[in-house]
């Protein structure tokens, strides 16, 4: 399978660029050799595709429900109440509409925390996007429920993965407030054992980290460092409350810390300090956690926020670049699970997306990764490719009509 | 002329709309009049369109040149050496491609304040949008440069309208720190005298507030309260920095604040207090400002960074509803200008989008209004109509590859 771009946009240069399998092969102008697909790209440019960092996929279904309130009203009175409904087929569903939605906003790869990973995993694969997978195992301090929770981490271990080239599975701790130190260290050494990523929300909350110093003594990042947690192979969600001795620690340990504005600002969580974190030596990543609290998958989007707060908490509009933030949302997004893509880059892993020059939001194109990060919105991706597949071409997804009623069929059962 | 809208989805129920001339005439199912046009509105909802009430829209031009750079940096380095050199025909050319921006992301109507007004009233003339056109009045306290102002104030005033029922003048000054008392005051004589609005950058910056404070022993609230420039038909642009003595005059006189928080983000200007005005009886708008500091003119992307600010601010989610930032973005804004739009009744003028309620962003859909405020782009928004006329549909704009090929010849001129 060879795909041939045809005088593509580059870095405002005009080249060609042969994808060979899964493989970016040649990046050169005046290509002649054959493929089995050439797209004519004239006004079209190639960037790296999104790699969203941290989400909850299947909560597309529940897009819109209960916005505007508290936090645990929502949680207690919309979302859990549903959540308890959901069935492994409607999370098949649901998992393959919001990877539709990543597909339209030009994500190629989302790193996940939730439950029925069979249900889940088929969807991926069905897809044909990447994803890092994760059980959010969570006990909530009960002895029965350990049990429970590491027989469902030790199923989805064993699960068969049906496409290994795109999906990896990662080692999920929902949070100190909600694991106990035994689930923590069982999944610690699970991950060491088995070389896996470990994805844990963290520091979301000022009451999250006032309730661990209370009971621990500590902050959850040296709570989660005596546990063995942290490491160049851990992620963090969230991460908005840090101080200067955790901060220290992330950047030596070489943590992932994967920032969430949309989600934290909408449920007034706190704002994540990029610039002073960049500029601590942390290594970021962005990700626009699940839909139900954000409310959309958009990574587009989620960079234009993650800027515009970087700037106001710094009160410098020279906070956030518009650089530094669309390498978090591709670059580093990769990079973090270790996957050799977010570049276009000869050898790098296929992944990326065509915009559209002529979309008025990316005219007049004096800086193109200004114009994705600040003017930018779904509407200028036209075409998607993933692991040297096209999932998008002219905006069109195959099988999106059918996809989108599907969902559409399925949320009236959630419907007051 | 009319306009059969049939099968509409309006407030969750199917409906048939009648637009004839330029109102919405007959709202009621099954209808079977004649119409010039029918539209087939199956998976489409009806909305009122959006009303930008704040914006500098040739500025377009500039967009993403010079981001990420400090206030005085950019202006002094990118935006103003190049502002020197536009002509009334760029200013014409980048008008209308502004405009084609504002159709493509729902907007009908934009209260701007630029210079070259009779260029920017033809752009507006041409295109067949709702304006309200100030010339920014600015003497830098000189009384040679406030001759050579009042001038040019006059002339604009004297220019023939080309479109009456769509383009209103306005009385434009551009701030306090640089328009001088006797401007101000000239100025709103001329409002009262002819019954014009007055439209204002106010309190945008802290610097702004201590140096109105410094000189003329108040804040720019009282000071252009007791110039007599403010009361129901006066727009005051950003107004972050207010003080509980400023909020009290407001809300009293009936002041519109018009709030554009992308804006206050990118520079850093800090935050519109949205929770605590609306609570203190103020009345609000929301625009985007020009789309050099923004950088589009997307009310769809505006309403959702309202929203999210607010909650951040108060810190609760409860802040900023969907709800009263949707009534904001539409309702208010035509309200503030005096246009009887802004709501889908019989009897108002027919200014409305129709969205597709098959595009990803909006399914599910259990709260159209929050789809739209927290998860919707441009790419929902199928068809514009305008004062009866239909300027988008099937998201074509007529005439829009040459505008934005012509954009896209005239920002050669500025590149570096």
């Amino acid at each position: 399978m060879s795909i041939l771009l045809k005088n593509v946009t580059l870095n405002d240069q005009i080249t060609d660029i042969l994808i060979q399998e899964n493989i970016f092969k040649n990046i050169s102008p005046d290509q002649s050799s054959y493929a089995d697909t050439t797209i004519d790209c004239r006004d079209k440019a190639i960037l790296p595709a999104f790699y969203n960092n941290h989400s909850h996929v299947p909560m597309s279904i529940f897009r819109g429900i209960g916005d505007d309130k508290e936090l645990f009203d929502w949680l207690n009175n919309d979302i859990w109440p549903r959540e308890a409904k959901l069935t492994p087929e409607m999370i098949y569903s649901a998992t393959k509409f919001s990877i539709l939605e990543m597909i339209k906003t030009g994500t190629t790869f989302f790193s996940d925390m939730y439950f029925c990973m069979d249900a889940i995993t088929r969807a991926v694969a069905d897809m044909k996007i990447r994803a890092a997978l994760s059980f959010g195992a969570c006990d909530l301090f009960d002895a029965d429920k350990r049990k429970s929770e590491i027989a469902k981490i030790n199923a989805f271990m064993e699960l068969p993965n049906p496409a290994p080239e795109l999906i990896s599975k990662t080692i999920g701790i929902h949070a100190v407030y909600s694991a106990s130190p035994e689930l923590i260290r069982y999944n610690v050494e699970l991950a060491q054992k088995n070389k896996l990523k470990i994805h844990i929300h963290a520091c979301e909350t000022a009451k999250e980290v006032a309730d661990c110093r209370q009971e621990h003594g500590c902050s959850p990042i040296v709570y989660l460092d005596k546990l063995g947690a942290l490491s160049e192979n851990t992620i963090l969600a969230h991460s908005v409350f840090l101080d200067d001795e955790d901060i220290k620690i992330l950047a030596e340990k070489g943590v992932w810390l994967c920032t969430n504005p949309t989600s934290n600002y909408k449920l007034s969580s706190g704002v994540f300090m990029l610039q002073k974190l960049l500029d601590s030596g942390c290594k970021i990543t962005l990700g626009t956690d699940g839909a139900a609290s954000n409310n959309n998958l958009s990574m587009i989007e989620e960079m234009s926020i993650c800027a515009l707060s970087a700037k106001i908490q710094d009160n410098s509009p020279t906070a956030g670049t518009a650089s530094d933030v669309f390498n978090i949302a591709t670059h580093n997004g990769a990079k973090a699970f270790d996957i050799n893509a977010g570049e276009i880059v000869e050898g790098k892993l296929a992944d990326c997306i065509l915009v559209d020059l002529n979309n008025h939001l990316l005219v007049p194109n004096y800086n193109l990764i200004s114009n994705m990060v600040y003017s930018a919105d779904s509407s200028c991706i036209d075409t998607l490719i993933c692991n040297g597949n096209i999932l998008m071409q002219n905006h069109h997804v195959d099988g999106e009509e059918e996809l989108t009623a599907n969902m559409k069929e399925l949320s009236n059962f959630f419907k007051d």
